[in-house]
């Protein structure tokens, strides 16, 4: 049996979700799928990138690096988009933002099991709160 | 000629750090080392684990999940520690605080040009700072 190449199933579901091509992407996600070591599931996954897409029309997913280890992968992720509103807790309310994002997937049988996603909130206060400590290291 | 084993080598690493064995993790970092795409150079570099340890007396790097694929790779840290003031801009003031890293970097010849790191500083504002809003996703 050969090894799936999770790199390109990976860009295929990224590339789903930026066409907004509900709910294909859903078919790249298991039932029992866990967020930050918590089982979500499947019906609550896929609510989330409709829900991004919603907040943040513009919103784009740009894989900057992505490497690739059965059965887990990596990616950075990097974003120039425009949330409507607020976006993580934060008054952005449709300026223009650049961050990035650091996730790592853990797949079975190709299809994401689990996802422990961090994005640059940090980057993002700064630039919508340009007053604030950005408190970055 | 073969492949250096990177994993490998950012398991010496990070074994280093956490023996405080200064200066020998700088052994492990190129001259010109970059830090989230701005070239901060060696001297800089090595002065933040030793901030860091001197900030947070019980720190320590544990590794989750490391994904090799050369010329990169990508870890999932967690640490729980106590940051004796502020850290991230938060005041965290001795408080143990558990939390994650999703941290890329760059090698070549096995020692570290580019680090992109990013920190689960929701995590900590929710710990240290609980009536605050988290902004989590």
């Amino acid at each position: 049996m050969t090894k799936p190449d999770l790199s390109s199933v990976y860009r295929d579901y990224t590339a789903c979700l930026n066409r907004q091509d509900w709910p294909k992407p859903e078919g790249f996600v298991a039932a029992h799928v866990q967020y930050n070591d918590r089982e979500i599931g499947l019906p609550a996954y896929r609510k989330m990138p409709e829900r991004d897409f919603y907040a943040i029309p513009d919103l784009h997913f740009n894989v900057q690096l992505l490497i690739s280890g059965a059965p887990c992968i990596a990616a950075r992720l990097s974003f120039a988009c425009s949330p409507k509103g607020e976006f993580l807790g934060l008054a952005v309310n449709g300026k223009k933002v650049f961050f990035t994002e650091n996730v790592f997937y853990k797949f079975r049988e190709e299809k994401i099991t689990a996802v422990w996603p961090l994005i640059d909130k940090a980057a993002v206060e700064a630039q919508a709160c340009p007053g604030a400590h950005d408190g970055n290291r």
